[in-house]
């Protein structure tokens, strides 16, 4: 069985049936411009290629019962979401539920062979513990640039050996299915517009703050990736005029004045000039600082820790405030392994953007924190390559 | 004659015709997917409808001559671009070739009764001297936010009487057509993407800066207005924190640093205090400085007038390079008044976003001046009626 739709109304019958689940002919026939017979034609179709199936008895709506269509339950999408510092691989059905989800530790730095070694091998323990007998389709991001239609990272700053590497055909031949590649932050924006936060949303902007920051950008539904697949990356937007180095050379980038890699930096510097006893005391019993280690500090109360993530929280607002003036969007969500800073990062978030952007483009904007954690990137990646493959063919 | 089709296929072959001139049946039948015989039905209806008409004889391809068809040459757009200190009215044919344009000073704050008083009666001078009978549509730029299905400006910063102003209504009832009301700045971007620099580009940013400053979205061929209206709007986004008072309350928003409005300012200052010979000889001659005089100094050598335009370029290229990085553009074009300045301008904008953006963003990133000049606003107002009445009804 492929996954593949022969034709568009094909292709609309299988999305309906992916993002509404189960329904009777009759319910579809409701939402299709297609005549009875010309439905039950499609169908018919659709049942013998395998990728639907009549499932029972649908719900009653007062007349005779019909029998229910649904996505074949053998339909099975691999999400994989490499960040910068682990992996999160997630096997969903059809309908983009998620059935099993692995995070391990990893550093992209490793380089991609390395990684999609663990990656792989994660997608196996999926396969042997029953959940699937193969994939249909399998959607990656990654933490950097990709040149999008050739599913390739191009120029990542911090990743040696990825620049390049051709990730959507090594994985397609590994896997045995089609796969596509993207940045794992327009994943995250993805997700939460699939089944987060952002369903309703058109024009949206989703800010992902992990070891790195990024920036998704969806505009009237469809992620915009800009001319080079570089659109979003705002790590390196100046933030602090004549501000800290950063490591790509200038001066002042968000990213060197907050992500989880410049919280951890700076924690572990007040936890060492004593500022912190709190911090001191969880360096001295684990050796480093996280931003998780900050998160827990701030819980306990700590000032220097709640002080370094309203910094961080408006330093992120100072960039998204310019943000939002230019393109006015009708969501911000926050999300990304600092996101558990939670409600004191996004307050300081908020503060920012209501005060120095546009009141035009802030009266009505909600800025709010991701629904789905680590979900996002593995969901999104589901969706990605079920979208690719609900292209009619 | 309404100038409205009546299917998508009319649609589609209004547009070839708009867009490509007098066509044979034969040269439009190789870009429609019409057999000839459906091809001969539609033809034949906008042939009878008045909106096609059959002109002549196409150039020969080496066989039989056939009658060419091209649009009404009765059809007669509108377009009208109101900036902060000028009207601009012009009329077009069908193809949105101008045939004549005026322009006149006019100060906006004047409110919208005056001020469309005004382009009312250029646009009877325009009618007068026979351009057009009457007019099948019109397009309408103003200077701030609108409210864009509605055709209403929203709560425009200095433009006192037009918040919700019913634009639209209004000049559909004085002209007797359909109209169109949008942000001067977008039409500006959809002239210069129809006629002008940006006519292959998807994705681009153009900057107009004249009393005040703007930026028109494209996004995949369409301009993005953003959720209320107000996408672009970046006049009011920090190019210097803690930097000068604005009008709008805030510190250091671009516009208080460079804008047309700024640049008198600066130069007005710079020839009281002596600074520049120069600006005090013209300061003396016509009692006051505008954008076009610190050209004519810079022109003319005036060092002073040259650094006022570099620094101005700076500060446009700081916030310019950060909507680079986060948006990644194919192209910038350059326009508006102050566009006047010229290379020295675009020297410096471009500078500072090479500088300070993301390599792989503009690694092959033109930032050019626009090609139309004050003609690109009501090119684009032109366009922007004729691709809604182009819409099947």
């Amino acid at each position: 069985m492929t996954a593949r739709p022969a034709n568009a109304h094909q292709s609309q019958l299988l999305r309906l049936l992916r993002d509404g689940g189960p329904s009777s002919r009759a319910q579809l026939s409701e939402q299709v411009c297609l005549s009875r017979s010309k439905l039950a034609v499609e169908v018919d179709r659709l049942l013998e290629a395998g990728l639907v199936v009549a499932d029972g008895l649908a719900a009653s709506r007062g007349g005779r019962r019909s029998h229910s269509l649904r996505l074949s339950p053998e339909l099975r999408f691999l999400g994989v979401d490499i960040g910068a510092t682990s992996v999160d691989v997630a096997v969903t059905n059809g309908e983009l539920d998620v059935l099993g989800h692995i995070t391990q530790p990893m550093d992209v730095r490793e380089g991609p062979v390395a990684v999609f070694e663990k990656a792989l091998s994660m997608a196996a323990e999926l396969r042997a513990s029953g959940l699937a007998e193969g994939f249909h389709g399998a959607g990656i991001g990654i933490p950097g640039p990709v040149r999008f239609p050739e599913g390739v990272p191009v120029a990542p700053p911090i990743m040696p050996g990825w620049d390049g590497f051709p990730v959507r055909e090594v994985l397609s031949q590994e896997l045995g299915c089609p796969v596509m590649v993207d940045n794992d932050v327009n994943l995250m924006a993805i997700g939460e517009q699939h089944a987060g936060v952002a369903r309703s949303a058109g024009d949206f902007l989703c800010v992902k703050i992990g070891t790195g920051i990024g920036c998704g950008i969806v505009v009237d539904g469809r992620v915009h990736r800009g001319t080079t697949g570089s659109a979003g990356d705002i790590g390196h937007i100046q933030a602090v005029p004549d501000g800290r180095p950063c490591a790509c050379g200038n001066h002042g980038c968000l990213e060197a004045h907050f992500s989880g890699a410049a919280l951890a930096r700076d924690a572990t510097e007040a936890a060492r000039q004593g500022r912190s006893a709190d911090l001191a005391a969880r360096l001295a019993a684990s050796g480093a600082l996280s931003a998780a280690d900050v998160a827990a500090a701030a819980t306990a109360g700590d000032t220097i820790a709640l002080d370094l993530i309203r910094e961080g929280g408006t330093h992120t607002g100072q960039v998204l405030a310019t943000l939002v003036s230019f393109f006015n969007p009708g969501l911000v969500v926050v999300g990304g392994g600092v996101a558990g800073l939670g409600h004191t990062l996004l307050a300081a978030i908020r503060a920012q953007v209501y005060r120095q952007s546009l009141p035009l483009a802030t009266g009505s904007l909600p800025i709010v924190l991701g629904e789905l954690g680590p979900a996002a990137g593995v969901i999104g990646g589901a969706r990605l390559i079920s979208d690719h493959l609900l292209l009619p063919a």
